[in-house]
């Protein structure tokens, strides 16, 4: 049987889990409103931009956004839809597929990033100072790898 | 126009987005296959079982959780039909509503809280010293403000 929490690790955990919660929506709202694009759609722009020729295996990037393979298939269906990507198979595996980025989703990223980053700013990072930042960005580092 | 993130920020950025997105979600599937709640579940019962009275207005509890108005009130709506809430008028105000934790919704929060807890635990308190917990406690208190 596992310890109970203190009352201590339960305030901050609770602190963390509304706020991060509150900060989630709010980054996902006002991406929405300023370009259409959700903070999933975005991540995806994202992680294929910066993938070598742009182009990434569909289940690698289910595990970068953290969704279950059907739900990524959804995702980028709708994403194919709105000509942001395209999906090709595998040059090495004739079973795989591969999610590729069109120069539309690279021209809808750079539209959209400057908006997105001085929420991100805003919110999150001017609100910590530079020692904060780095205990939280190795802290979920560390948390990621659970 | 803002200035852009540097590299260091952005990557703990990302590692603070991936990783409390990858949280999230591992609460949320673990938290259902224990017990059939949501996070938005549990939280609404942890939110009802500490109120005075065990009961709260609708736009209060909309705030702590971060839900529009409306979801709030699918939200609850469906806690009603488990039998885990129930909602009744204001006594000091007609027109307003109250959520009201029900006997059945406090026995089925006891019931989930230690699976819960323990995966809490193990996810995301284990993983931390006690000065980062009181860091990230801190930050986010204060970056639910802005």
């Amino acid at each position: 049987m596992a310890e109970p929490l203190t009352e201590i690790q339960l305030q901050h955990w609770r602190s963390f889990l509304e706020s991060s919660w509150a900060l989630h929506t709010r980054l996902e709202d006002e991406l929405r409103a300023a370009t259409g694009l959700s903070m999933n759609d975005y991540h995806v722009l994202v992680v294929l931009a910066e993938a070598p020729g742009r182009r990434i295996r569909m289940g690698e990037l289910a595990n970068r956004l953290v969704l279950s393979p059907s739900r990524v298939t959804y995702q980028i269906n709708s994403m194919i839809k709105r000509g942001l990507v395209r999906k090709e198979s595998c040059p090495e595996d004739g079973r795989g597929y591969e999610a590729v980025l069109t120069e539309e989703g690279l021209e809808t990223l750079r539209a959209a990033a400057p908006a997105h980053l001085t929420t991100v700013r805003k919110s999150f990072i001017d609100q910590l100072d530079d020692e904060e930042l780095a205990v939280i960005g190795r802290a979920f580092a560390r948390i990621r790898k659970v």
